[in-house]
């Protein structure tokens, strides 16, 4: 199906469609790939306020057979948000449907437009005494409609499950404009297709989500963070399991930190205090969240104890106070913006079976250092089997050399995460920089059948097209 | 699309192409509907032993445009494994593909082919010290693939979600026939279009589960139930409410009681140990599951407490040992089966937003009063918002007579549940016996986009055909 180009002609039609103040000409800033890598096109970009004008505008679109991206935070790292190739799109923007439209604590529900920063649907729960856990790096701007459609993750997966697990309903448009009000706030509701886990994570792709029922859960009464050196990743593994014949499921974040990720922190951003003198070659972050009547200080303690008497903790830090498990996080929080300033040659998100992390840092570190001197920081969300794999050059020398090489660092990482039953895309998405990654490692029946659903619900392939599925 | 019988020929055609002892001539068990409602048909039957031959015998289906009837443990209560009309199909029994694959304790995981029966599963964990907690009556002859393909919910849902929530890969043959391998034990895997999802509570229309990998969840340390008097419904909410801002999370049930069940259980099934001299109108059965450090009989009683101050509690047993736990379980387990024993008019599976039942539980009981006079018995996983609402004749009447009600009635506490966003299916699924009203209470967009879907998979209209959309 050819598409044509949101052009000026396609402008003055939505502006007879709706109110003048929801369209605006292209913006730079809606065209730019946060990390850098391509820039995308804008051909009109729309600002609706309600369901209704997003619907409006789909329709319009389809009629025209303009291709429609729709826009969150813009905080996407695989290109999900950017169209850098095709007609200029549509971009239809949701920050100005940012409303919480209720919440509901006897519920432990919230309802929020899909322009919501995540951040401010946070702190309306907190407001009601209540936790939304989803949180990530890029809170502070991204969109819970974007948290959505690429089924973000984050530091909390482990205990309360990534974005999918985390709704309920949603309201919607799919790409013949018609408006799906599934907006429950039910925990149980077999009532047909899952249409909603059929939005999450379908980056756009088969829809606009609109607005969602979140899940809020009660906050914890007590939490503990400490950060722990253990004598290797597999000790690692065994010292969740530790924590977690103690605490059951109260481990809500288990990080895993290489002494890499460390060194990149003294190098570039010394201003961060690290708990140790020397960098270990790894430690992890561990974090409980606790109901009434346990010390997490002291489970924590319990915890190091037992896990130093069996060889698997060698040294480590509890926090004692507020400010200092603020610290710890923070250690863990700026090692994305390290990496960043170190300039890395090639980045994964990618995960693997739980046991199989330390054979696949182990073999991965074999592959990469066959291919010549790199360094590996090795990092991530160890409790959920995910990982952030990034390779970046020696000290001293520029990432710009080695570009060449990216695509073969990246073959032989996501080869051995495909052949150990892994994911090459653990908890960012596919978007643009991952369809051809996709075909490859596939399974071509699920392909078939992906391709088969998005021809069934938008036939004309005006929806985010070339994300996920290249044309 | 007409459809044929499975009839001799095709039996002929598949014994050419299967092991002779994997099929069988039609069985009148498979045929049978648990609460008796209606007959189905069996064409032919088959006992694939694994994923290859169902691949081979849906090929042959679909290459003979014959129905194929998935079937688990045959305990559905909708209709999902009846075919009650239609010809005659293939029925393909996942029975002797019950194979426990492996366990993985480290990463809190188990790959199940879907004929293990629930209560096997269950087992298999807890012989590595972990628990799936997914719980039901017909846990001794469901088997998982049903549960799976139903979306089972049951007791446990308010900590641990219902099977979808366990479900982290699948082995399924689509309606083509094709095998897809998507049974990763990935926590994160963010790589297209959520098909795990979509076959997940499609009930065998969108394609067959044949293995499943599950999550598994740490044994909780110390568990404590009590059953508490309350008085009324709503404050049955207010108490969960503080028993979670006491243990968080630590809530695994939460089970309401209504006196008329108390009562059936007095009329029927008087061996059943009841706690409370007199049936109180309503109670509710609480379950505590806890980590290390907590006594939960302690932590109950601190509750009870609260609840007693606040006026959330009138009168409570909290159980002091083992016996006394599966006495107060026994209590709640008992209800269905008195139901049965004492005969519905009509019975239903209702969700609400939770902060509804109140409203609900009245004002369904005035419209039912205004019809005649009826017993009721609601109860139910309050928790999730879930009720089986059930009506029955007044004491000494059989229900017979008052049957031609049922359809009236049964509308009126669906309108009530529509009007209210709730849901008219909350756990057992649409099958056949509700997809009239799934076509009355469905958002229209989402049935249009569920048929969409279902001809992109199944063009031929082969997979279990009649049950959630009707022809």
């Amino acid at each position: 199906m050819t598409l044509n180009a949101a052009d000026e002609a396609f402008a003055t039609r939505l502006s007879t469609l709706v109110p003048q103040d929801g369209l605006r000409p292209p913006e730079a800033r809606y065209a730019q790939d946060p990390r850098g890598r391509r820039e995308g096109q804008v051909g009109v970009l729309a600002l609706p306020r309600d369901v209704h004008q997003v619907s409006t505008l789909v329709k319009a679109a389809a009629e025209a057979r303009v291709p429609v991206l729709p826009y969150g935070g813009g905080t996407g790292l695989v290109g999900g948000q950017v169209a850098w190739d095709g007609p200029a799109p549509l971009v239809i923007s949701l920050e100005r449907m940012s409303a919480i439209r209720g919440v509901y604590p006897t519920e432990n529900v919230l309802v929020a437009e899909a322009g919501a920063v995540l951040a401010d649907v946070q702190a309306a729960a907190e407001a009601e005494d209540r936790l939304f856990p989803l949180s990530l790096a890029a809170e502070g701007s991204c969109r819970i409609g974007g948290n959505l459609s690429t089924n973000a993750g984050g530091v909390n997966v482990l205990r309360y499950g990534n974005a999918r697990d985390l709704c309920l309903g949603l309201e919607a448009v799919l790409p013949n404009g018609e408006i799906w009000n599934g907006l429950t706030r039910l925990r149980k509701d077999n009532t047909g297709y899952d249409l909603r886990n059929l939005l999450v994570g379908a980056e756009g792709t088969l829809g606009i989500i609109t607005a969602a029922a979140l899940k809020l859960s009660p906050v914890p009464v007590g939490q503990g963070t400490a950060m722990i050196v253990v004598p290797s990743a597999a000790a690692a593994l065994d010292l969740l399991a530790v924590a977690r014949a103690i605490v059951g499921d109260g481990v809500s974040a288990f990080e895993l930190i290489h002494r890499q990720g460390l060194e990149f922190l003294t190098e570039v951003l010394p201003d961060v205090r690290q708990p140790f003198a020397e960098p270990p070659e790894w430690c992890v972050l561990i974090e409980l969240g606790l109901g009434a009547g346990l010390d997490p200080a002291q489970m924590l303690e319990q915890l190091f104890e037992q896990a130093a008497e069996q060889g698997l903790a060698l040294d480590g830090v509890i926090a004692q106070s507020q400010a200092q498990r603020q610290e710890l996080w923070t250690v863990r929080e700026h090692i994305p913006e390290a990496n960043r300033l170190i300039g890395s040659i090639a980045s994964h998100d990618i995960s693997v079976p739980i046991s199989l992390i330390p054979d696949f840092v182990e073999e991965a570190g074999k592959r990469i250092a066959a291919k010549g001197e790199f360094r590996v920081n090795a990092f991530g969300h160890a409790g959920d089997g995910n990982l952030h794999y990034n390779i970046f050059p020696p000290k001293g020398q520029s990432r710009d050399a080695f570009k060449p090489m990216a695509g073969d660092l990246t073959r032989i990482v996501h080869d051995l995460v495909h052949q150990m039953g892994g994911s090459i895309s653990a908890e960012h998405g596919i978007g643009r920089l991952k369809a051809a990654d996709l075909e490859r490692y596939g399974d071509p029946t699920k392909l078939a059948a992906m391709r088969a659903i998005k021809a069934a619900l938008d036939p004309l392939g005006i929806m985010n097209p070339g994300a996920v599925l290249r044309a």
